[in-house]
Order: C-alpha cells, then sequence, then structure tokens
C-alpha cells in the first residue's frame, strides 16, 4: 500500500423534507434541506470494501423522513441535534456526526386582512440555518442566516483609503450600499434558538438601516456589536457581508447631470467582507 | 445565394438599471431589467455586412439609463412603451420594437415600526413583467408577474381522472397544492397598470387560498375568472401553473403513520397547467 | 360565468431519464429531460372539475419511462414522435401533442487510447433538442441544439453603423465574438435526424471559425447559409446568437498597453441576434 | 465598546479575465475567475471607518487586470501566487493574501482536421482550480480541479452494508455510479503545477474507469492512490465524490422488465464521500 487514509467523512446532502403540523384546521409549514457528514474510523470500506460498519445514506435520509415524523421540529436548531445525536448513538464507527439545516420560509398569507388556515407564501430569498456538531458527549450548535439581502440608498460613503498604482477609485460621501447577509453565531445546545435568531436578525437590520457609514467594514463590525448587545445568548457572531456593487451610471455624453438617481447593478465582481465580533 | 432572410430581430438583453428618486429624505427604489428587440428591414447587414441601418445594441443599453433618468418610471409598462416608442422613433428601418421589463421588489423595511427613510429589504421570489410591443401607429401592452409561489396544505384533490396502462397514481381528496403562479393579461396603453396588477394579484391569490380544489386545472379557471371579476382594466389572462409536487413519504417500513405530514418536495418532474380565461 | 376557456395545455415537465444499452459488454449511454404538452378539449375538468378525460402527468412520466424501455431511442426526434403519437392516440380529447426533449451528452472516455467500453464524460454546455407536434394524422419536427458556445479572437469588426444621441460605442476592427448559439430547424417527419443535426453543426462551426466578420447578423446570415448548403434535408434554420461581449478593458491609467490582450467578459447585459434564413 | 474584532478577511470575488496571448496568428486563450483575501490588522477600519490602511476592492479588481498583462500565466498557480505576493508586498497591514481562481476551458476547434488559428468551444462542466495563501515568507499552494463528471455503467456495487431500523436500501452487485469530481492536492510553490494535474486527472479517470467498484469510498481511495503513484510531485490528495444516483425506475406495474436499462438520474439528495489519501 502506498497510502493511507488521513481523513475521512460521508453523508446525505440536500434532504428535503416539507412537515405539516395541524392544530385544529390552521395548519404551521416548515420546509427544510438537510446535509448529513459522518467521520470516523471507516478505513476498511475505503481500503478494502468493506462495507459492514458503513451505514447506508440512504438510511440517513430515511432518518430524516422518521425523525421529522416523531419529533415537532420547533426550530432547525433542535432537529439538527437530534438527528446529529441519532448518529453518534447509532453507528458504532463514528467519531463526530455534522448536521447542516437551511429552512425555506413560507409566510402565511392574509385573505380579508385575516390569516389564513393553511394557505402560504414563499419567502425569500433569506434562509434560516445552522450546524450541530456532535461528538460523543459534547455537541456544538452554531446557528445562522443567510441571503438577508438588504440595501441602502444614504448615509454610506467611502473615502481616505489607501492608494497605490493601480488605484483608479473615487473617493464618494454618497453611495449606495447593497449586500447579502450571511452571519453565524455559536450558541449553547441548550439555548432558545429561534428568540436568539429573532433577536440578533432584528439588530443586524436595524444598525444597518441606522449607521452612518464610512465603510463596509465600519458597518460590518456595528452590526455584529449590535448582534452582541442584543441578546445575552451569543457571544461571538461571523458576518459576511458581499459589497453588491451598484455603479453610478455617466449621463454626461448624453447632456444629463445624475446626482446619484442611476445606477448599474452588477453581480461580479462583487467585494467581500468578513468578520468575527467577539464580546469582550 | 442560395437563401433568404425570412426573419429578423436584434436587440439588448438583461439591460439592469436601478433607479433611487428622492423626496426630501425619503427615497424610492426601482431595479429593473429590460430586454429591447427590434424587427424591421435589416437585410443589408445580414447579406452585406451594411451596418448603416444597425442602431447598436451598445446604444439601446445607453438609452434606458437616459430616459430612466428623465422619465419617472411610475410603472414599468410606461417605461416599457416610452423605450419601445422611442425605437421606432428613431431607427428608420424599425417596424416592431419589443421590450419587455421584469422588476426586482425591493421593500421599505421598518425599523421601531416606522417605514425608514432610505433603507430596503428585498423580497422575492415574485417579480412583476411586462411585454409592450409597438409598431408605427399602434401599440400592444401585456402585463404580468412570476414567480408567485404559493402553496395550500388543506382542501386540494384530485381523483376521478382517466386512466390507462401506464397510470398508477392513487386518487387522493387531500394532498398539497403548490405552485408558481405566473400571470399575464393585455391591458390597454393608457390604462392603470399598476391598479390592474394589485387587483388581479389580490384576486388570484385570494381564490387559490379559498378555492375547494378539485384539480390545479379547475383552480386555475377560478383564479383567472376572479381576476376578470376583481377589474374592468382586463379582459383576459393567461395563466401558467407549474404543478410543483410534495410527495407523501412512505413512513410504513419504520413502523410509522403518515397522516398528511411528512413530505418530499421535489422540482422535477413538475406538471405544468396553462390557459387562457376570457370574459364572455 | 363571467369567463370561459380561450386556450389551454397540460402536460409533464422536465421528466428526466437515463437509458442504457448494452451490446455485450460495450455500453451505450443517452439522457434525456421530456416536456409534455397536452392541447384540446379539456374545458370540463377547467369549468366543472370533472376529471374524467384527464390523464395525470404522472401517468406521462411513466409513459416516457416505459416507452424508453420498448424504443430503441436512436434519435431524440424519433423518441419525442412516438410519446406525442401516443398521447393523440391515447387521450381521446387531445388535438395536439406537443413534445420536446433536451439531451445531456455523455462522451466515451478514453484510456491507453482505447475507448472504455461503460464510462463516460459528461459533454458540456451543448444540448441536442428537438419538438415535435402531433396532430391527427400529420406530424411536425423541428430539430436543434443550443448552448454550443464557440469564441473567436480575431477577424471580427462591428463598424460604420447608424449613431444617435445616445451612441458612444467605438467602431472596432478587431474585437473578440463570442456567443452560446441556439439553432432550429424543420424537418420531415422520416428524415435521417441525426445525419441532419451532424451537417448542419459542422457548418455553423466551421462557417463561424473562417468568417471574416463585419457585424453578428452577417456571420448569423453567413452561417445559416451554410447549413442550408451543408445538407439537403432542411430548407429553413432559425438562429439566435446572442452577442456575449468581452470588453477591452481600459489599461492606460496604469501605464501599460493593451493591444488586444485583456478583456472583461460579461454575462449580462448582452446583445441578441436573431433570424430565420429559407432556402431560395 | 462591548466587542472586539476577533478575525477579518476582506477582498474581491469573482473577478473575471480573458488573456489573449498570440504567436503570430496563432492564438492562446485564457478565461479566468478570481477571488482575493486579506487578513491583517484592519482594525481601525472596522472600529473607527478609518480607511487609510483599507487598499480598495476596487483597485485589487484592477491589479488582476494590470498583472494579466505583464504575467505570461503560464498556470493558473503561477498567477495566483503572482497576485498574493503582490498584495502581501503592497499592503503593509496584510499578514496573509488567499488568492483562489478557477479556469473556465476553452478547446481550440478543428476545421478540416486542422486546429484553428483562433476559434476555441467551451469545454465544461470541468474546471481547474487553485488556491494561493501567501505570508511574509512562505507561500502555500493548493491545486485542484472541479466539476469533472463521470459515470460507469457497470462494475459498481454496493452491498454487505450496515442495516438498521431506518435502512430499506436494496443490495445491489450491479448500479450505475456518476459523480462530479473534486479534487485539490497541497503541492510545492515551484512545483511544474500542470504537470502534476495532468498526471493526476489521468490517473483519476482511468482509475475511476478500472476499478472493481464494492463501494464510492474504495473506488475514491483507489483513485486518490492512483493519483500519488503517478506523480511525485504531490503527496496527498484530498477527493470530494458526490454521488449523484441514478434509480433504477420500476416497470413492474407496466408489465415490462428493467435489466439495468432505465434509470431515472436525481440531482437531490445525493450521497458525499469525501476523504483525504497521503503518500505513506
Amino acid at each position: 500500500m502506498t497510502a493511507s487514509l488521513a481523513w475521512n467523512r460521508y453523508g446525505k446532502s440536500l434532504v428535503r423534507v416539507m412537515k405539516v403540523t395541524r392544530t385544529g384546521p390552521r395548519h404551521n409549514l416548515r420546509e427544510l434541506s438537510v446535509n448529513i457528514g459522518l467521520e470516523g474510523n471507516f478505513t476498511a470500506a475505503h481500503t478494502r470494501g468493506d462495507n459492514s460498519a458503513v451505514l447506508p445514506t440512504d438510511t440517513m435520509k430515511n432518518t430524516v423522513y422518521a425523525l421529522a415524523r416523531t419529533d415537532p421540529v420547533s426550530s432547525i436548531e433542535s432537529f439538527a441535534r437530534l438527528l446529529a445525536r441519532h448518529f453518534v448513538n447509532t453507528v458504532p464507527h463514528v467519531a463526530l456526526a455534522r448536521v447542516e439545516i437551511t429552512e425555506t420560509q413560507w409566510q402565511r398569507i392574509e385573505t380579508d386582512a385575516t390569516p389564513h388556515n393553511h394557505t402560504f407564501q414563499r419567502l425569500g430569498p433569506e434562509t434560516p440555518a445552522c450546524t450541530v456538531e456532535s461528538e460523543r458527549g459534547s455537541d456544538r450548535v452554531r446557528s445562522g442566516l443567510r441571503g438577508l439581502v438588504i440595501l441602502k440608498s444614504a448615509q454610506s460613503a467611502f473615502s481616505g483609503f489607501m492608494r497605490d498604482k493601480f488605484t483608479t477609485l473615487k473617493e464618494t460621501d454618497d453611495r449606495i450600499m447593497g449586500t447579502s447577509v450571511t452571519a453565524a453565531w455559536p450558541v449553547s445546545p441548550t439555548a432558545d434558538f429561534n428568540a436568539a435568531r429573532h433577536a440578533v436578525r432584528q439588530a443586524l437590520i436595524s444598525t444597518f438601516a441606522a449607521h452612518q457609514s464610512l465603510s463596509v467594514q465600519q458597518t460590518l463590525f456595528a452590526m455584529g456589536e449590535a448582534a452582541l448587545r442584543a441578546t445575552t445568548l451569543i457571544d461571538e457572531i461571523t458576518l459576511s457581508l458581499p459589497n453588491k456593487h451598484c455603479l453610478l451610471v455617466d449621463l454626461a455624453p448624453f447632456g444629463l447631470t445624475n446626482p446619484n438617481e442611476i445606477f448599474l447593478p452588477i453581480d461580479e465582481p462583487h467585494g467581500l467582507i468578513e468578520a468575527t465580533i467577539r464580546r469582550n
């Protein structure tokens, strides 16, 4: 044998499941997408084709369906933890089970200003997300959200930056700042996950709106700091803010001014500002 | 010459533009994506490489920017019509100008229950859409919407259908019905486009919610009929309703019942039900 | 009743199927995606929820699987026609059956310069495509291809074009011309579809390469004319050529020349040139 | 201040560039997409909005263009390293510069069995990829490839696996095995990157084809081992193999057998098998 197995993981990705919960005529809806990965001593499978320790990924899929039936799925984190612990407890060779869940959100519609019992509209593109890692005896939970696309058309500047021979960017004290927020925060396995997410989300959005921004970096830090102030359930948050550029269009060739009114939104390239903010 | 030009069209697609309109500190935001196509006698360009009658598609892009500056863009239809008529009037060989616009919607966020002056959140995935075709002396306007994803978890059945030797589908009197609505309706070039879309949209959603569905076809017809009842601004509507299947998962192998609670949502294949409903 | 059904179609979209055909140890592979749409008198389903004339779209999916087993699938057109005729003959109320197929291409890999018996690599992004429409007594076949992405870095010019007040484009006698070819051509229901596609495809590519282009329009016409010259199996072809722009980057601010060497490829906006070329 | 900056990175993503290199009439083409990320002491930007140490991400984009002009770009790794070292050397506060490049491949077309001088066809979906991390005094290079979609229709089995109460999968000694290979391997900053990738790629494909597979895990290990045998330029490789399932369709309800001939390819869910193989 010229080589050996230095690391391995296997599992099932993109297991979709929708759960309809009924309280009389009133229904609730959760649509989840689940990724499962198991690490451990699966060397015999790799080197000898001995599958006796390998729980099929098809079984992992079935497990998602079955446990979605018996668990209330009160949060994506509690369901992810249930799944992760299940695999740690069921599969002998597993050292670590990793379960990621993202949620597709459905909003109850209103007809005649009354919430409807069983009709829903897809929200988007924001998705709650979490990752749970279970080892024998310990669980780590990371909550988060992705795809929260927000934009402010005032109170964003970028000037006084470093310049080198390749710098052509003009300074500005009034630009559009748009982003798609990805946030993730470690949280205790017994915390109220939904309460934490709600508090973080509100803090992120209202700080983005209120901030007199000198840079995406400064706004990111203010958002993170606000999230930590908003709830004692978390002590750290990682934010990833792409700078979704809206370029001011030059209308001068057409004899027109452009007082920050007409912009060209582009998807690529984009800036990407990331940081972890931690409570002192 | 062995061949001749039987039909031709040229233009610019995916011209994105964002317009920020200010009323004091309060901003409004519209993000549009514009497709432009011109038809007419451009034979010389094709057969001889004579470009003298060809307005560059780059110019069409510039025209979108410039007219977005000078026009209030009070509706996507009025702006599409302005553009279409501009090209008919400007380019001598144009017989027909076709302009399609889809709008990416931004919703004003609220902080402390107050609408914010200049911060917005991306709605999705629903997009208003329109197509305007201008010829010399006449315009045709078609309004619409796309990507309105709605789902009902009760009051949907499908039974009594035709069967042949390849039919294995079970009859059901209780299934999930989910779809992504595409709708389009002809409308007078001088109509209140925004009022028509608002009325149609409300009728589609509330009928979908209230309908005791025997099939997607029946619900589609009821939705179309409701739209025609909701506004006299339109006399015809075409609806395209993919049947985004949620399959009931068989939990019996795991010793569990599944009383319409756990579903597998799939994207492919999907049913597709389309019809045009016209006022009598 | 305030409204009536002016037009309707229903069916199944994105029915995927892979067929493995064996000649001894040598396998052949076809992966198809099928869209089926039926038109006819389905008024009772829409207006009364009477499904007795409605063959479920689930059955259409099953039909694809079953007929893929019994038919050799020697071409996508022959299989599409088999399906279309099946539905016309089976479902009493059908006036027209429309079947679209696109093929995901797999190329046999070589090991030690020998074609392997049963291992394949995905080609892409080009996909053969066809549409067959069957009515009682007549079939219409349209063959085609999509996603043939080609680019030439010389012998493409664009100058002498019409200018107006919004024109800023510079004339050029040396630019990159890149496109993603979509082509479609009517063909007899009994023609050799594969031979026609092969001839058309070769003519399109070699003409694109050899053409001294004065515009996309001129190259499109030359490509279409060459396709008609290449095979007597077709008399008409429609080409759709997006102009996938590669913008010359201005390096002068950095003290560098750019003799057509460094380009920025963009996806949006793009030009779109379309025409139908017909044999005289 | 309630919080502090625990980690940060900023940069530009999806910087696209195409370079045309000419040797007389014969052109060569490279299309790259570049992601740049800088880590270091940028605390003042985050906490005080002091941008004096912040090189704009717009400048990073310009740097890609300018260095693409002056560098021959003989490999994606050498160009990524040039960029990474440039930012480490230019920006005072940078501790680590990370540059990722993926390449969109273009293949020279042939006309009349002769390679054409300046016309190319897009290959796909496989993309060469690399990541270079530079700190002051040291560089780490990781080469790789993504999106190599391969499939074998024989010599793949999966049986003898662990079973629990949620296991319903049937054992099989003849299934389709399809995957989209992602591979990455550390390599010396002065190695012949192109030679290493070529050797690895050939070993991966031919081993996948020849292997009598008892599981994806076993085939993955064999592929990794073969790559290490194929070149002494690498000592470790990480492979990520999604198991792109092709489900055998049950045709029994239609009175038909299905001797591994008709399959349903699905995208979700999919298995995911990952491992790092290291030279002993």
